[in-house]
């Protein structure tokens, strides 16, 4: 019998997002994605385990990378880490959802937040390469932002909740639960929609609307750049990358009014290469 | 001749802070400081330059850290590591500190902003000693930040401008050049002493004044820790320091409204360990 002859590519590892909605796994090389699928989060958590468990059966990958939604414990040393914390998410609060999926998937397993994971994505294989110090923003249905610096992901006590940070108060109505007009609350899909009185799909690209949308957002880049100095913040999310390439009218040099030196003219806001863009997500 | 008996506690370190009012020249051991000197900044470079040459001739310093007023470039990385970049400040734009204190020093010289350096300073010696995460937040004339990342100073770009982000406005007023109501525009003594149309002298530990100031602090505060996450903010300052602990007054979750899982409940804010904290300098 003759060898079979291959080539190797280099070592294949797997992907795990858990979004709010639904899950994505995947499994790539180099960053290349070789074969994914995408199933509800639901809120059965074991259920979702034995999900992932089914895709990556039989894959031979390394290690696996988790990026979920939050709150959650990423924090390696923590007696908690991998568990998701207190969320209004049905079946959700409080699961070990490291725990789970570690006993059924039996290879090395690292998880971090969804945004986290994000940037580190960006940063490693997307519109951030070659930048060691970046923040990836997502704009939809909330609003969450993840950093590298010094190109190492940012944690802190917990994880940053940048969607979460007041902002000035540049449109009446915000709709967050806990903040009313913070930036999630302002800038977020349902903010815009709730302001606009119309859904997403009905606001189309070219729509004045999206000019009070840029300067909110503009206030937030702002927010972000005066805190952490990245390089640049990407921009992703069914929002951010909606309205005609609205990103690019937000300019937090116009928020700041306030000579270069303090917004480095390097630094700028890009649209994310390897999020999904589906316009019907607002 | 008997042998000279002598202790070797360690190495010698020198520390220089260039203030934007006077310059703090000491060496010490372990973090403990075994002699110091202070004169004006003034507007002389090479003038400051000699004078730091002067105090440190003769003391066998392995190595100094410099931490100075901004904007500066603290990149190692960059043909202009050690500059002070564009300023408002007299006969210091754009010059090299670095390079004229160098040759002058003849030892291995490290720099970055007053406020990293002062992050770091209480992270390793002081208020902020156990903690890989933490940022510290100076309010005096102005207001800055600078942060400590898993151990690590973090600069991203340039440096962060923490005192240039904008918060919700608590009050009229606000006195930045730049942004009128930024964190620095509300709750600097200037902004405090404006608002209040008194002095800070005037202004007694106990007076109703710092009920606002706390809320304003808060308010920046919160900002922090949404975008950092740090497991505390250390402050120190003119004002920082005074107002018979008004920061502990500051509570960022009053000003969240927001459940724990936000703001960590194990995240505080504490008075600086190192920081000089004179009363009349608010």
């Amino acid at each position: 019998m003759a060898p079979v002859v291959g080539r190797y590519l280099g070592p294949m590892f797997g992907g795990i997002e858990t979004g709010g909605t639904k899950t994505v796994c995947a499994v790539g090389i180099d960053g290349a994605i070789e074969q994914r699928t995408q199933f509800p989060t639901g809120d059965d958590p074991v259920a979702l385990a034995e999900r992932c468990a089914q895709f990556f059966a039989g894959k031979s990958v390394q290690a696996i990378g988790i990026g979920t939604f939050g709150p959650c414990d990423p924090d390696p040393g923590s007696p908690h880490y991998g568990h998701i914390l207190a969320t209004p998410k049905p079946g959700w609060s409080g699961v070990d959802l490291l725990g789970m999926l570690a006993p059924r998937l039996g290879v090395p397993l690292a998880m971090t937040t969804d945004v986290t994971a994000a940037a580190l994505g960006e940063q490693r294989y997307g519109a951030g390469r070659g930048m060691s110090n970046l923040v990836y923003l997502t704009i939809g249905t909330g609003v969450g932002g993840g950093a590298v610096v010094d190109g190492r992901i940012l944690h802190g006590a917990t994880h940053p909740e940048m969607g979460h940070t007041r902002i000035p108060v540049l449109a009446q109505g915000g709709v967050c639960p806990y903040h009313g007009d913070c930036f999630e609350g302002l800038a977020s899909g349902p903010a815009m929609a709730t302001r606009e009185g119309r859904s997403g799909p009905e606001i189309s690209d070219d729509d004045p609307a999206w000019d009070l949308e840029a300067e909110i957002v503009a206030a937030g880049l702002h927010a972000i750049t005066c805190m952490l100095s990245p390089q640049c913040i990407i921009v992703g999310g069914g929002v951010g990358s909606r309205g005609g390439d609205h990103v690019h009218r937000a300019d937090p040099t116009d928020v700041a009014r306030r000579p270069d030196h303090a917004l480095p003219s390097e630094a700028g806001h890009l649209v994310a290469d390897l999020a999904e863009r589906p316009g019907d997500r607002l």
